[in-house]
C-alpha cells in the first residue's frame, strides 16, 4: 500500500500539523475516561466540525510500544517496519543510529567462576553505573573496524553502538542474546544467526572480553549481558515516502531518536509544551509537516495518576489556539497508543483521533474523547492509513487509477 | 479473499440489483452534502430498514479513478486488479477489449526534422481529427499478424487496438511510452520492457512509422505520439468469480467497457435514466444480476454545481418505485466514490450505501446520506468486500468450514 501511496505523492504549498498527545487513551474511572473528566474546550470545539475517528496502531488486542505507535503513525506499517530493542533503546539515550551500526542493550551482571550469580550487579544505583560506563568509554574506542560508542542508563542498564565503516547487510545483527536470563547459568555466546552476521559477532565476542577485562575487580559489576543486537530498518525516509519536509519537535531524546529513524529534521529542543509550540511558530514556514510531540500525558498515565493526565490534557488545550491561529491546512491532534491511568501501562485501545480539514464532513461528535469519537466519519482504523488521510485531506494525492 | 468467495458461491433464483449513482459521495456546503440537501423521500424511506454503511474503495484517503471504483464494486480487488491507462482509454471511446489485445492511447503531435514542437498538433478540433483517424483506419488494417483498429477521440486524442491471433503472455504489452512529455525532444523509441514485449514493440514501431507516413503532409497533425501500453487484466469473469448471469445497463461506453472486463452482458443502451430503468425491467427475467449506472450525478459533481447533483440524485430517488416493484431480493444503491461538488473532481471520501434484504437489523438510519450511514449496521468497510455481502443478503453463499 505504501508504494501505492509514494507513487501518487504530489507537491503543493499545505501544511500538516499533528501533535501526538502520548498516550492519549484512556479508561473510565468513576464513569469517565481522562479524555471526558478534563476540562477541553477547544479541543471539543475543533473536534464539533472534524473528522473523528479511532486507530488501532498495532491490531485489536494488541498494545503498541512507543516504536511501532510513531512509525504507524508516520505511516510504516508497525508490522512490516519492527525496530530492534537495541535501536531503540539508544535511541531512547539520546544517540543517534546511522545505517552503518550495529545496536545493543546491555546489563551489568555479576559473574562469578563463568555463572551468573546476578544479571542485575544488585540493581547498582545509576550514578555508580553512570561511572562505570565511562570508565568504559574511556577504555575502549575501537574494536577491529568497528567504533564503540557506551551510553549509560538507568541503575544496571547501559547500551553500546558499535558503528562500521560502512553499512552492513540486513541480518548482520542478527546475533542471539548473550543473557541467559536467569541466574545459576553461563553467559550465553554470542552466536551468529546468519552468515552475514559472523563478522559482527566476533567483534562482539572481542567487546565482551574487553568489558570484562575492564570490569574484572568490581564486586558486582563485573561483567556485560548483551540483548536485541539490531540495525535501523530499511525503509523510506518521510521525504522520499510522503514528499515532505517535515520537523520533529519533541523534548525526549526517544521520540527524537523515531523521527530521526524516517529522517525528518529533529534539532534537540527542550523545555515546556508552550516552549514546543513556540518552535513550531518561529519554524513554521521551512517546512510543510510538523509533528508536535507532548510526552507528559502519557508519563503521568503510566504512574496511575488519573488526575494529574487530565491536567496535562488540559493543559494542551489551553495552547491549543496558538496552533489554530497558524491555520495549518491539516491538523491531527492524537496519541500514538492509549495508556490507560487505571491500567498503568500502554494499552491496546484505539486511540481517539481528530481531524481538522476544509474536507470533512462533520457535525458527528459533540466534544474529542474516546465516546465521541465511535460516532465519527472515520470509523476506526489501522493507524498506518492516517498519513494518507492527511495528505489526501491537504491536496497532496493524485487519483489512483483512472 | 475471492478464491474463497468463489468455493462458496451456490446459485439459486434471486435477483440482485446492483445501482451506481457515480460519485455519489459528497461534502457539506452550507452544513449539507449533496444526498442531505436533495429530496430523497424513497431512499429515506429504504435506508430506515436497510443495513447501511460506507464503503472504502482502494484505501483511506486514496482517491479512485472509475476503474478501480467499478472493480472494487463488482468484488475484485482494485490494487490486485490494475487496469492499464491504454485499455481503459479504448474502452471509455466504445471499443471492445479482448485477451488478444494490446491497447494504445495516442495523440497526434507535430514532428519537424525529428523533434516534437507540439505535443497535441495545436489541439486540432474533434471533427478534423476524426477525418484523420479515419484516413488511418481506411490506410492501415493490419501491421505482421496483428489487426489494427482505430479509434478517434477528444480534440488531438485517439487510441489504437492491436488484435493478435492468439492470447498475449501477461507482460507482453510491457512497452514504454513514446511521447517524451516535453516539446523540443525526439520521440522516444518504443522499448519493450520484459522479453514477451518484443514482438508487439517491433510491430508498434511498424504501426507509428505507417501513420506517420500517411499522415507527413498535415501541417500540424502529422505524427503520433503513444501511451499507456496496456493488455486486459487476468481475471475471472463475474460469472466464474460469483455464478452470476448479469447485465449491464450504462449509457456510458466508459461503464459498458468496465462491465465488459468481467464479461457481464453489455448491450449498446442510449437514453435517460427511465430510459435504463425500462430496459432493467424489459430484461429482468434473463438475469440475476443488474448493474445500473447513473452517469449524471458525477458529471455535475466534476462540475462543482451543487444543485444540479441534487437534481440528478433527486431524479432517480423519483424513479427508485419502478425498481422496488419490481422488488428484488437485494437492492444496494451507491456509487463508485465520491465527488463532491466543492472538490470538483473524485475524492477519497467513503461512499453511503444502503442494502435492502429481508435479512439486516435495520433501523439505524432516519434516511440516506454520508452522515446517517456512518450510524449503521455495515460501518465502513473497503468496497471489495460488497459483493460477497449482497450474494449472502441473496442466500448465494454457503456456510465457510464445518
Amino acid at each position: 500500500m505504501n508504494k501505492i501511496v509514494s507513487g501518487l505523492v504530489q507537491k503543493n504549498k499545505t501544511k500538516i500539523v499533528l501533535v501526538v498527545l502520548d498516550g492519549l487513551g484512556g479508561l473510565p474511572v468513576n464513569g469517565k475516561t481522562e479524555l471526558e473528566a478534563a476540562d477541553t474546550p477547544y479541543m471539543d470545539a475543533v473536534a464539533k466540525t472534524a473528522a473523528c475517528g479511532l486507530h488501532i496502531p498495532v491490531a485489536l488486542g494488541i498494545t503498541p510500544g512507543s516504536g511501532p505507535g510513531h512509525l504507524a503513525l508516520f505511516g510504516y506499517d508497525p508490522v512490516e517496519c519492527q525496530i530492534g530493542r537495541g535501536v531503540l533503546e539508544v535511541l531512547g539515550l539520546g544517540l543517534e543510529v546511522k545505517k552503518t551500526d550495529v545496536a545493543v542493550r546491555c546489563n551489568y551482571a555479576t559473574v562469578k567462576d563463568g555463572i551468573v550469580t546476578d544479571r542485575r550487579a544488585g540493581r547498582i544505583p545509576t550514578d555508580q553505573s553512570g561511572k562505570l560506563t565511562e570508565k568504559l568509554r574511556a577504555g575502549i574506542e575501537k574494536i577491529d573496524e568497528a567504533g564503540i560508542t557506551f551510553a549509560a542508563g538507568m541503575e544496571h542498564r547501559f547500551a553500546v553502538l558499535l558503528r562500521f565503516p560502512e553499512p552492513l547487510e540486513p541480518d548482520a545483527a542478527m546475533i542471539s542474546d548473550t543473557d541467559p536470563q536467569k541466574e545459576g547459568q553461563r553467559p550465553l555466546y554470542p552466536t551468529p544467526l546468519s552468515k552475514n552476521a559472523e563478522r559482527v559477532s566476533r567483534i562482539v565476542e572481542k567487546l565482551i572480553n574487553a568489558i570484562h577485562e575492564i570490569l574484572k575487580d568490581e564486586k558486582t559489576a563485573n561483567y556485560a549481558l548483551m540483548r536485541g543486537f539490531s540495525k535501523m530498518p530499511h525503509i523510506p525516509t518521510f521525504q522520499e515516502a510522503f514528499g515532505l519536509n517535515a520537523l520533529a519537535i519533541a523534548t525526549y531524546p526517544m521520540y527524537r531518536g523515531l523521527a530521526r529513524l524516517v529522517e525528518m529534521d529533529t534539532p534537540v529542543i527542550e523545555g515546556t509544551v508552550q516552549d514546543e509550540i513556540d518552535f513550531l511558530k518561529g519554524n513554521y514556514d521551512d517546512h510543510d509537516f510538523f509533528f508536535l510531540h507532548v510526552k507528559k500525558v502519557d508519563s503521568y498515565g503510566e504512574d496511575g495518576n488519573f488526575p494529574e493526565k487530565c491536567r496535562r490534557i488540559e493543559e494542551f488545550d489551553a495552547l491549543l489556539p496558538q496552533i489554530l491561529e497558524l491555520d495549518p491546512d491539516v491538523l491531527i491532534i492524537t496519541g500514538d497508543h492509549s495508556t490507560p491511568a487505571v491500567l498503568k501501562g500502554h494499552s491496546w485501545h484505539p486511540v481517539p483521533v481528530l481531524l481538522k480539514s476544509p474536507y470533512v464532513l462533520g457535525g458527528l461528535c459533540t466534544g474529542f474523547s474516546e465516546r465521541e469519537c465511535t460516532k465519527g466519519e472515520l470509523g476506526i482504523f489501522r493507524t498506518v492509513h492516517l498519513m494518507p488521510l492527511a495528505l489526501a485531506n491537504a491536496g497532496r494525492l493524485k487519483k489512483f487509477g483512472a
